[in-house]
């Protein structure tokens, strides 16, 4: 039937079996999977339009909800990772010339700026070093200089270990007309945040962090305010996969009748409903609590061992991603490697701004535990015993 | 810890267990998931720059280029649906002004031609009615006509059930100066291509149709020819998160060391990796084979209980998805309904300019077997006895 010949043979590597380890993931994320969360995304499909599904999707954006406290009716999960939720937030809110504030204290406030440059908004920065966060004042006067229409800052910058203070940055920029971007990729479900009631337009997430599904999906919330202002556009959003109305119409938020857009990763979104129900089922204000108590026991921990917190302000610090300065006498690929190679655990080095100069411990989820805070100040003691390279 | 209180409670619905029906799912796609493929995305996860990981990615750019047949070394999957792959080729491939000709005989042209509008392209179209296929005479005279850059076509068109025929298309846009863009999500595995061979610039397929795994990640693969359109290109791409030049590095395409990108679908690529293992296992000529053998006893099935087929040349039939036209005094949506609810079985409607007129049955890799066509045929009968509705 073929009217040529193969040429390219089937490859010897796919012929040997799956190789996957099993690791402790304390890195900054992804984070491991409960078993429930994997058991969900191994079972058998359902058509992406079946009632079963639009139940499930249903189920997912009671769940987002909860987790955002908001009541926003577009909310829905994107059907790629937290980078594509950034873009969503992104291509939906801003047309060509439209002028974005980015707070960039770290790497994600440098993504953000990036996306906004290659479609065409006029991107302002607003810039501090990385361990730092912003007050009322430093955005105020963002606000002042620039009259943005929307504003980009990142609630756990996970580059930096840095958690963003958000208490009346909503007001502030309703009051100057300007909608509130938030990234809470890192922080969701390990810091307490209050979409409705902290007056943010549009917030998004991951589902490898806290969450402790896999990467694939990512929630996602408009205000009212910023719905009127995807209602107002002049154009189409440069995406057709990560156009909101559409999405919106899939997602049953418009109370027309679904129609398909595109194939969601059905099993991704089996994994994050059960991620949310296990949520819902704990309490926020348990995971809040849970993530407060084992950061705080970890970083006694890093100090009692004579290490030095990157982020000064204890209360600037991320509940779910420590950073500590790498030790004087040390290279932190050493210690990563070494923790890595004997201890089948992820401690991650600095990202962006921050590379080479911290590590980066993440206790999210399932994995913020005091066993495992004792497990990896252990490793990290003998990590520092082994991997010291003065004198080099 | 919080200073305020929640006020959106824990969602009801969340906290009884997920339910998930069994379902023989015979529409255009998603198709059922072998254990093999569902047990791969149930594992526990990884880090996505482990080594382990990277290993992965390398063994599914190998099973791509076996399945694409090339050896093009720019071959990566995208961590979206199909439709994600879609917009990445054309994000890439596309810039402002570019012409582009899309050849449309049913929805994914359509798409093809909304997504080049979106991204400012000079979109030109090529029309032809639903359930025909496109000419070298019908191409090149619009390659005369137009000038275009770039050709998009559908080799597997899922919404009429035609199967383009490729042979000769690439030379001949090649003689024009135009890069060949083929669409093979629904056809990819189910009948011949071969990207080399028949010069095709960029290709892309989906994961959840012949390749049987859960949606959610995209073959995509670029020619010699494509990638020097990229590297010529004057603006950087639209998107971030689909930048080929940056997928290309993380995906250990371009020579330099990996860098961190975005977090793959690590579950899902577990997945990709294992449904292209079995394609190598089983070879393509076997699974050409099979669903050349499967069709063709589904349609002479189909004749044989007086149904018309909606695609009137047999070799213009696409091996995997079959379209029927709706018989007379039938309703198809009481059709595909009956075999939902009495046989937990999916049969599709029509889509885009098919919708009403036909009933799309799916035989896609492991679905493709003697005994499921017997199935549907049975079931397509009982269906007909019940569900006649003349004289409404």
């Amino acid at each position: 039937m073929a009217t040529r010949l193969l040429r390219v043979p089937p490859p010897e590597e796919l012929l040997r079996p799956l190789a996957v380890p099993e690791r402790l993931l304390l890195g900054p994320g992804p984070s491991n999977v409960p078993r429930r969360v994997q058991a969900a995304g191994g079972r058998q499909i359902l058509g992406h339009m079946h009632p079963e599904m639009l139940q499930v999707m249903d189920e997912i954006k009671a769940g987002i909800q909860y987790a955002f406290q908001t009541r926003n009716r577009l909310t829905l999960a994107i059907s790629g990772s937290g980078h594509s939720a950034m873009e969503a937030a992104l291509f939906n809110l801003l047309e060509q010339g439209d002028t974005v504030l980015v707070a960039i204290n770290g790497i994600w406030g440098q993504r953000a700026a990036e996306i906004a440059r290659r479609l065409g908004a006029n991107v302002c920065e607003l810039l501090k070093p990385p361990g730092k966060y912003f007050t009322l004042q430093d955005i105020e006067q963002g606000l002042v200089q620039h009259k943005p229409l929307v504003l980009f800052i990142t609630h756990g910058e996970s580059s930096s270990g840095v958690l963003q203070p958000l208490e009346g940055l909503g007001k502030l920029c309703h009051r100057h007309g300007c909608l509130l971007l938030v990234d809470s990729v890192a922080s969701l479900g390990g810091a307490p945040i209050f979409m409705d009631q902290q007056e943010i337009d549009v917030l998004y997430s991951g589902s490898q962090k806290v969450l402790n599904a896999p990467p694939g999906s990512a929630p996602i919330s408009f205000s009212e305010r910023a719905r009127e202002k995807l209602l107002r556009r002049k154009t189409k959003p440069l995406s057709f996969y990560l156009d909101m109305g559409l999405l919106a119409n899939y997602w049953g938020c418009d109370g027309e009748p679904r129609r398909y857009h595109h194939t969601a990763p059905i099993n991704s979104f089996f994994s994050l409903r059960e991620s949310l129900a296990m949520l819902a089922e704990r309490g926020l204000e348990n995971s809040w609590e849970r993530h407060r108590a084992n950061c705080t026991r970890l970083c006694q921990g890093l100090l009692a061992m004579g290490l030095e917190l990157f982020v000064e302000e204890e209360k600037a610090r991320l509940p779910t991603i420590t950073t500590v300065k790498v030790p004087e006498g040390y290279d932190w690929k050493d210690i990563t490697a070494f923790l890595m190679k004997n201890r089948g655990m992820e401690v991650a080095g600095g990202l962006g701004p921050t590379v080479g100069k911290v590590l980066r411990i993440g206790l999210m989820g399932c994995n913020s535990t005091s066993d495992n805070v004792d497990r990896v100040l252990r490793a990290l003691q003998d990590a520092l015993k082994r991997c010291h390279r003065s004198r080099l």
